[in-house]
């Protein structure tokens, strides 16, 4: 099954939502513009399209393999990686000082979606050298930085997260593994971590581990953590490639989905590596980023870089998976329609609930893209924009998007997907359609990088009750501009939207008055309802992006500019908004009423 | 992950929900009552605790084999079907004429559950024979009668249904098959059939192919099909095996789940049976079930027990996959919980959200297993009441049910499986656990022996536009009276549930007298929220049930009758309430006001 990037919603989003425009005024953006987004859109889903999606069911069929310490990658992925890095992808929004093209995250998510649309496997590898690229920018030594963030920039050599070990996995007060200081300012690390996504591979020249572990002696919790950079091979200071390094991968695991990504268990410090004949005992040789103990902030830099592209991976699932069922529901002839319509046999997709399911998907994978755009704006101007206030504003909006676009979009790409495999019927059950591989990779998306409920605590904790619901708040005042701007069409379109979406903004208030002002005297009740507050809130940002959507469609088609496209964006927004933003005020009900049935069980009669 | 049989909600269900001290009086059931069910029950659980859900993850690791026409299925198969033919479990509910034990269905579904929570793949092929007798009793000449039943009632063969083929799945008027008549009165059946479930296997010594084809000449599309009998082995007047016909299993597919469950594409009449030799030539020797052309009104017999025994196995594994998060829940520790109860880190379901994810899987399982205990109910006083309107009213008030239990059980199972990985966090996507064979055995349910669309056609069509919404506003009038006595109820629990009901009873009614109303003048209105109206109204009748198990759990724990139990019921049923009943209004919304997004978007803009 081939796949096709949506350029055109993509680019419709980066203009009017995003406002490329505007982010193009940005210092350091000048020649981030839309004509600049469409250059590389356009050439970026040439590749994806062409080299990196073909890959994507082979993957699942001869997916990494594992023998004596060595992984394999599917055959066909060192190629197709060695592509990626001499079309310099993997430094689409890295800056140029490291080899990088600095563009936008405007521009560099929608690359995003469509590598992980072409290959979520594939893409893995490259989004976790983001986080490493991501964590050594804003607190590796200038050291670290000149002996690896070119190269790790580049793609020449890949980075990973080694957070979770077998104890501690949302709970990284647990982590065990340990770093011994040496006399040389270096630290020997010893432990297990497990789940490391491209942990080992075969696809770059070295690997570059980003380690938590305590320092001897380090308080216990989370404020004893640090940081470190362990390379598989040693870097020496000609950044040419040393020993062996004391980590090894010791198996990888056997998933339900993403099997072409290897995920290892890597243990340090086993003292099996070369690299232990010329120091004085095992342990594997690593840098300290930044300064001890402060290991779980840098990280935090990964994983909200991390979190933001795991929410991209559920959109550019759900875009393929959609894409998978249309073609199917084109092709394939059953029944006749029931409104007489056609006096045979018809494609499925004139089955009105075949339509029904095939909406569902759409609309939901168009809302979540949309939100994601307009975070990632968010995300540009936070860093970019030349007044302190508007940065401080965006960096606010864009943190409270964070676990949305995380939780939301992946919690969706588990019902597109659903949805992918029932519009092929008894078809889709069987793998060599491809549409099961869809719901198999997405069921990681909801549990990696912080599962939703990790998220939805991010964003009752931090997001909500922090700032007693102020960030929240004004995003509901924003959204009631839009409700202003929606009245002012005498559409029927436009008014079923405003209906819904005042509904579900006024049902967000009072979920957030709720969360931020019982979190501290309730907190049972409030994360009782934490999940829900998070599907609550993603569903009315992604409403509240293709509500947007709607206003500037309907203004375009009045123009007379691209019509048939604006249309369909407007049927989109409808969709949207009766059929998915409805569910808000029964949200808004289980939070706000239903908290104690949650916890009423006794723990015995589980 | 070993199973336990909640047999306390099923005997709770059976005996306060479905009424077996009722059905004990209808004549032919008079030995069947609470006493009985609850021996039956009990033995059923330790054969299916013991030999059956050992092999469940067996099945997924070493899944049936083909090779040169045979299948082998999963080690350990063979021999524990010959175990559940020894314990007479295929008879339980089949005609004591035969063999069986004639018990009523409220009992045989509840045993169904267990071998269906045990091991799904397994339990299909006794389901499949189920369906096979049941169109035997219903139009099988007292010839085939007698050859085929007891030998189908016993378990010594095993059963088939053979409807579709490449071009017809939904749509059996395009069925190919052919059946030319012979002299004998036999006829020679040719045709491929696929996705026919232990199609070719090794647990029994004949498989009894349900077969639809077209008699030559006959009419063509529905009216035209053939119901017939094409054993594996001809069989003779003595009943002894003769030769091979000529159907034979050219593959079996590679599914994403129910692996050990064989699914064939069978080849009739391609001339290579040994058969053959011993006729004019060609095709597989088949035997007319009742009269020509009314092969699909057969067939929709054994679809019928078909539809409500999958509808079964949502619910078994919904319940299987509930104790498989519980027991990882209790064990699996991780973080403080956030109420400061406890200094140190807590097994993880004291976190609110773990428990909002293991009650959502138990109430709807509880739910949709007291919804089904009630239709099975229904389906015995159809069946066996003495009163011809009585039996009229349960069939209605059955047929209504159907479409119910298997759309709304089975797609609950969907969620509730994605929650069980959900809740095993990491551990979940990884195959050894066992969390996500379920997520992937489930995903066939809402598809095989019609799809959820195919439900809730039937739902809109015959269930309620037919009689204009008579047995639906029955069913709601009935609602309307668990209204009354939740009422007088003064608990917190009865009065949320009572609202929650009330607004989701009102909900129905608008939808019902919109479908009723609707579907001649507007049939792609009305069809595009098909699905919703299903979810809407299972979710009523689900809630409605445990409601009703409220005011009944109430009045037991008020006469200390084993008070813990019925608290848990008494939370779940509120949790219900409130965290799924409430989402009722919202379909109801969808449905009356959102018809017209569904099919807005032009064809081409898909």
């Amino acid at each position: 099954m081939s796949y096709t990037a949506p350029l055109k919603d993509m680019l419709f989003d980066i203009e009017h939502l995003a406002s490329i425009g505007e982010i193009a005024r940005l210092p350091g953006f000048e020649d981030a513009g839309l004509e600049t987004a469409q250059a590389v859109l356009e050439e970026c889903a040439r590749f994806n399209q062409d080299v990196i999606a073909p890959l994507n069911i082979e993957g699942d069929r001869n997916p990494s393999s594992f023998k004596d310490g060595q992984v394999a990658t599917t055959p066909g992925f060192k190629e197709a990686f060695a592509q990626y890095v001499s079309g310099g992808w993997q430094g689409l929004q890295h800056p140029a000082d490291f080899g990088g093209q600095g563009l936008p995250k405007t521009i560099g998510a929608a690359c995003g979606e469509m590598l992980n649309s072409a290959n979520m496997s594939f893409a893995l590898c490259p989004l976790l050298s983001d986080g490493a690229i991501e964590a050594l920018l804003t607190a590796g030594s200038d050291e670290l930085k000149a002996v690896y963030l070119e190269k790790l920039v580049s793609g020449q050599w890949t980075g990973t997260m080694n957070l979770t070990e077998p104890q501690a996995g949302s709970d990284l007060a647990l982590v065990r593994s340990r770093a011994e200081p040496q006399p040389d300012g270096t630290y020997k690390v010893f432990g297990t971590k497990i789940f490391i996504t491209y942990g080992e591979h075969d696809m770059a020249e070295n690997i570059v581990h980003l380690v938590l572990a305590r320092v001897t002696g380090a308080p216990e919790g989370v404020k004893g953590i640090s940081l470190f950079v362990v390379p598989k091979f040693l870097v020496g200071k000609d950044g040419a490639l040393g020993k062996r390094n004391d980590v090894h991968c010791v198996s990888i695991e056997h998933k339900m989905g993403i099997k072409a990504s290897p995920t290892a268990v890597l243990q340090y410090g086993d003292g099996t590596a070369a690299s232990i004949a010329d120091s004085a005992g095992p342990g594997a040789v690593g840098y300290l980023v930044g300064q001890e103990n402060r290991g779980l902030e840098y990280m935090f830099i990964m994983m909200n870089s991390a979190r933001y592209a795991v929410g991209m991976q559920g959109i550019a699932i759900a875009e393929r998976a959609y894409q998978h069922a249309v073609a199917y529901a084109k092709d394939r002839v059953q029944s006749r329609p029931v409104d007489g319509s056609m006096n045979a046999s018809a494609p499925i997709i004139h089955h009105p609930d075949v339509k029904r399911m095939l909406m569902t998907m759409r609309a939901y994978t168009e809302g979540c893209r949309a939100m994601a755009s307009v975070a990632a704006a968010a995300y540009d101007a936070a860093h970019h924009h030349p007044d302190a206030e508007a940065r401080k504003q965006n960096q606010a909006f864009y943190e409270f998007m964070v676990p949305l676009v995380k939780g939301y979009s992946t919690e969706m790409s588990l019902e597109v997907t659903s949805l992918g495999v029932q519009v092929h019927g008894g078809m889709g059950f069987i793998e060599e359609t491809g549409a099961a591989q869809y719901y198999r990779d997405a069921k990681i998306l909801t549990i990696y990088e912080g599962t939703t409920a990790i998220q939805a605590n991010d964003l009752v904790g931090r997001k909500t009750a922090r700032d007693g619901g102020q960030t929240a708040k004004a995003i509901a005042a924003q959204i009631e501009r839009t409700e202003v701007e929606l009245a002012k069409s005498s559409s029927a379109a436009a008014a079923a939207v405003l209906k819904r979406l005042k509904a579900a903004r006024e049902a967000f208030v009072e979920v957030v008055d709720f969360v931020a002002g019982q979190t501290k005297a309730s907190p049972n009740a409030v994360f009782a309802g934490s999940v829900p507050y998070l599907m609550l809130a993603g569903n009315l940002v992604a409403g509240w992006q293709l509500a947007r959507s709607l206003i500037i469609a309907e203004d375009l088609a009045s123009h007379s500019v691209d019509v048939d496209f604006m249309q369909a964006k407007i049927a989109t927004a409808r969709f949207y908004a009766e059929h998915i933003l409805a569910k808000v005020p029964g949200i808004r009900d289980s939070i706000v009423d239903g908290a104690e049935s949650v916890t009423a069980l006794a723990l015995d009669a589980f």
